[in-house]
């Protein structure tokens, strides 16, 4: 069974030829009817061309028809005539189906710093634009992928005061990927009829729950985007309370999503769920979570299964969180290991050798000061990351 | 020839057994005569008990004998009760030098959570207060070695207004080091006469140019400690204009050590030395710095020879220093290789192949919008980094 496409959209791909395997490479999203759009974008400083364009667009309206989404090539530092391509290929796409060249939202991925090549886009937009509606969801997931090793979808059905209504996403990547390569990318495609404002502020919402708590390498790409399209094509209207019943359904959609990037980060074996308590404050315990995720000793250790509390309690250390170290308490797979600034009595190492040959590693702490929580996802360090990153030219 | 020891000091080691291996792990320096003494400690909330041992010690009085170093066993995260075997492996010593228990300074390295042990302190202080005047610097070096490949030692010669002074530095580690190992430990002595408060704030200024703007994996460990001993055994005073000459001579030394510590990084080829200019003030400049030295995108990258610059602008970008991308220049062994937002026209691939074969890798970066400058130097990331954090146990 595929997964459902919301009502009054339609998805096709290519395979254009940006890199050497012959397979799709070019997705495009169409809505039957204008769609209340939202967008959130990376916050690197250094924003690829398609960023660019898209905040763009998104200033003047917050409707549009379609996402157009290209791997290869990400266009990324790629100055004026970056710009000037990508508005070129939203250009292409409006004559070869019918959309104003405003209605399309550009996403790309790929290689960092060369210029698309437009040769390979003129002979590739008639083949996409006829694709339009022949594809589903998982050969759009495919078509995004770039080093992912799996597709990633997730969608959920949602009762509404109005009636049912879908939400369905799909994401690539695991931070910045590959040899130059970069980029998350992700788009929600709903039926529901909603407007701009609440629909974007779901989103901005969501992200910082979701994806912001997702990290691999800490490095953040230069062209991470997301797309939310609503078309109203269901005929119910999200208003009043149905819109945080709505944007529980994002959240789950985007939490699914974000586990899947972790998972595929590059050479993880692990996915590691930080959860911090009792900080002093939000932005503390946001702190603690990520020096802790972000450890290349922590990261490791995990790849070793080793039960390494002390990796846990020097990374809290140096955190700058600020706590009591005689509060700290430490648990791993629901095991407590670290508490009175020593490690616990029990035998840990022996009763945390099953749990830590898992996929998924809880490790809980609490800080032991205040109200403050954080949680994060993260993927240990392996031989395989270094393989993908530095044995790229060698 | 033998690097050159200060007047009055002594040096002893010995092999307690500590660890597996029979080679020295226990170190003693002794001054003849009372040393004016500067510390310098982790920054790390969980402090190990030689760090809260020394400070208090060093809160009272200015003015020390000795330095005792053990490996093997960090004696940190041990409570109440690693506190008080400190004091008493200093009683111990004390009891055979014939010096006062609060004229020595303990430091330790090794592994974090076990409690000293200590029938084997007793067994081999005797042997190590005998040994006291038989060992060579280079001893000394290495009986304070954990995972370290070679011994680091430095000195300088320095003619002052008085005379000739000597000052003698050594160290160990590599950030935090191997499965449950910490710790970068140093002394220097000096046979210089110094007052206590200008001695002190020369160390707290040229940690901060020379061994915190060394980096291999990011973690601060728990038992980080630098002392300095001045004990005016060569009958000169060190004060007036003469202090800068003796600072610029400290500088130079920790800055060879702290070189060494990259070098010897746990499986490090390359020593980057990457150099902010430009940057809004100085906070910045070491934001953009440590973002880079710290992105393991970057590291491999560096490890894999690669001339990647999309990864030091991605990093650049999301490092939360405050920049004009357009204005961003980046060279990498002196040949630009980024400017006005795109990669330079020359072919730096080929240019740079020779010199990315280096291990010393120069990363210059001109952010365009003030004054503030910082370096860093920080080692790649490699496959034997992971296999030594993260193969311990499998």
């Amino acid at each position: 069974m595929h997964t459902p496409l919301p009502k009054g959209f339609k998805l096709g791909t290519f395979a254009a030829g940006f890199r050497k395997a012959d397979k799709p490479d070019l997705a495009l999203a169409v809505s039957e009817r204008p769609a209340t759009t939202a967008g959130v974008f990376t916050t690197n400083l250094f924003k690829a061309a398609p960023v660019v364009v898209a905040q763009e667009l998104l200033q003047a309206r917050k409707e549009t028809r379609a996402v157009l989404i290209n791997t290869g090539q990400a266009n990324a530092c790629t100055g004026a005539e970056g710009i000037a391509n990508c508005r070129a290929t939203l250009d292409m796409v409006a004559k070869a189906t019918g959309l104003a060249p405003h209605d399309i939202l550009p996403a790309s991925t790929g290689v960092i710093g060369a210029q698309l090549k437009m040769d390979v886009w003129e002979k590739a937009v008639p083949g996409l634009a006829h694709s339009v509606g022949a594809s589903t969801v998982e050969d759009f997931a495919r078509a995004i992928m770039t080093t992912d090793s799996f597709p990633k979808y997730a969608h959920e059905q949602v009762a509404l005061i109005g009636g049912k209504v879908t939400l369905t996403g799909v994401a690539k990547g695991a931070g910045m990927i590959c040899p130059n390569m970069a980029t998350m990318l992700s788009m929600v495609l709903c039926d529901a009829e909603v407007e701009p404002a609440p629909w974007q502020s779901m989103f901005e919402r969501a992200v910082t729950q979701t994806y912001n708590r997702a990290t691999v390498d800490g490095d953040t790409s230069t062209n991470d985007t997301l797309y939310g399209l609503a078309n109203g094509a269901s005929g119910v209207t999200a208003a009043g309370s149905d819109l945080p019943v709505l944007e529980a359904a994002l959240v789950r959609i985007l939490n699914k999503l974000a586990y899947m990037l972790v998972q595929d980060g590059e050479g993880a074996t692990k996915v590691m769920h930080i959860h911090v308590h009792g900080a002093r404050n939000t932005a503390d315990a946001e702190l603690a979570a990520r020096t802790v995720g972000h450890s290349p000793l922590v990261k490791t250790a995990m790849y070793g299964k080793d039960a390494n509390w002390g990796r846990i309690v020097a990374a809290l250390g140096r955190s700058g969180a600020h706590f009591d170290p005689a509060e700290v308490r430490g648990s791993m797979c629901g095991i407590e290991i670290f508490a009175h600034e020593q490690p616990t009595d029990s035998n840990f190492d022996e009763l945390l050798k099953a749990p830590l040959n898992e996929r998924d590693i809880h490790i809980d702490i609490t800080l032991g000061t205040g109200n403050g929580t954080y949680s994060l996802m993260a993927s240990d360090l392996t031989h395989e990351y270094v393989s993908i990153n530095g044995d790229y030219r060698s």
